[in-house]
């Protein structure tokens, strides 16, 4: 293990507690270029039709909140850990809409940790991230999990 | 309603059925966009780096894999569906990874619709989205539920 590496954690050095993410604002702009991409309904690409809907203007795609949130979790987070491979996401719930300018609150709450079944390389991380806005309000929670390399034999400063 | 809207299905229109939403194929190129946006760990934006990974190769990030099937499925389905909001997903899961040049088919089975408790004018769809690649083998699975309008008294050629 190289000295540039030395921060990365592994299973065991992952602890239950509640990391914060930063934030991130959104723009109009960003809110239409992801979703003329991934999302193209008019209440996520068009301002002046979307203040005919419900929601009396634009709103961000969930896909959109979703995604801009993942990337808080890694650069805060995940670009440490000795990540695998996402394995899944639950209970992916959008509480409220997101608008042009609203900022955005990442938080991620380590539930559990335990080594995998069968393979004594690596274990799975589960936690719950939840967003709020500028005003406090959740507006997306999701629960996480998230396959991880283990401190084990190879990893201990064997010169890999 | 107009003649241009008179496609809209509104819940009691909607079948419990199987709907193909048709095929995205997946470049480098936008693989690794896509990751340097939202989701930029090496295994989704570093080619020579992600031949040194458990996955011998550039992969997909997940969050993208599940943007463009969303996209597949509003251009077949969700843009003719009175649509109000996504309300959440669950079961979430990457099974296999995606790859530059994979083809992506998506489809989404109708498992129930069902009116609003407390709002005469929504109800709800289920349904199971499933991804498959050129191979056959299923790369995501997920299920979602959405808000959508009902066929009422609002919506029956009232002139609205």
């Amino acid at each position: 293990m190289t000295d540039s590496e030395s921060e990365t954690r592994y299973l065991e050095d992952i602890r239950e507690r509640t990391i914060d993410c930063g934030e991130v604002t959104v723009s109009a702009d960003d809110i239409v270029k992801f979703a003329r991409q991934f999302d193209p309904l008019e209440i996520h690409t068009d301002p002046e039709a979307a203040t005919e809907s419900r929601f009396d203007g634009l709103i961000a795609s969930g896909y959109h909140t979703l995604s801009l949130s993942v990337r808080r979790l890694v650069d805060e987070v995940r670009s440490e850990r000795a990540v695998i491979a996402g394995l899944g996401i639950d209970d992916v719930r959008w509480h409220e809409p997101v608008r042009p300018g609203d900022t955005l609150s990442v938080e991620t709450t380590i539930l559990e940790t335990q080594p995998s079944e069968g393979d004594p390389t690596t274990g799975i991380v589960r936690e719950r991230i939840s967003v709020t806005n500028q005003s406090g309000t959740e507006v997306l929670s999701l629960k996480n999990r998230e396959l991880v390399e283990r401190r084990d034999t190879e990893n201990q400063g064997d010169g890999r």
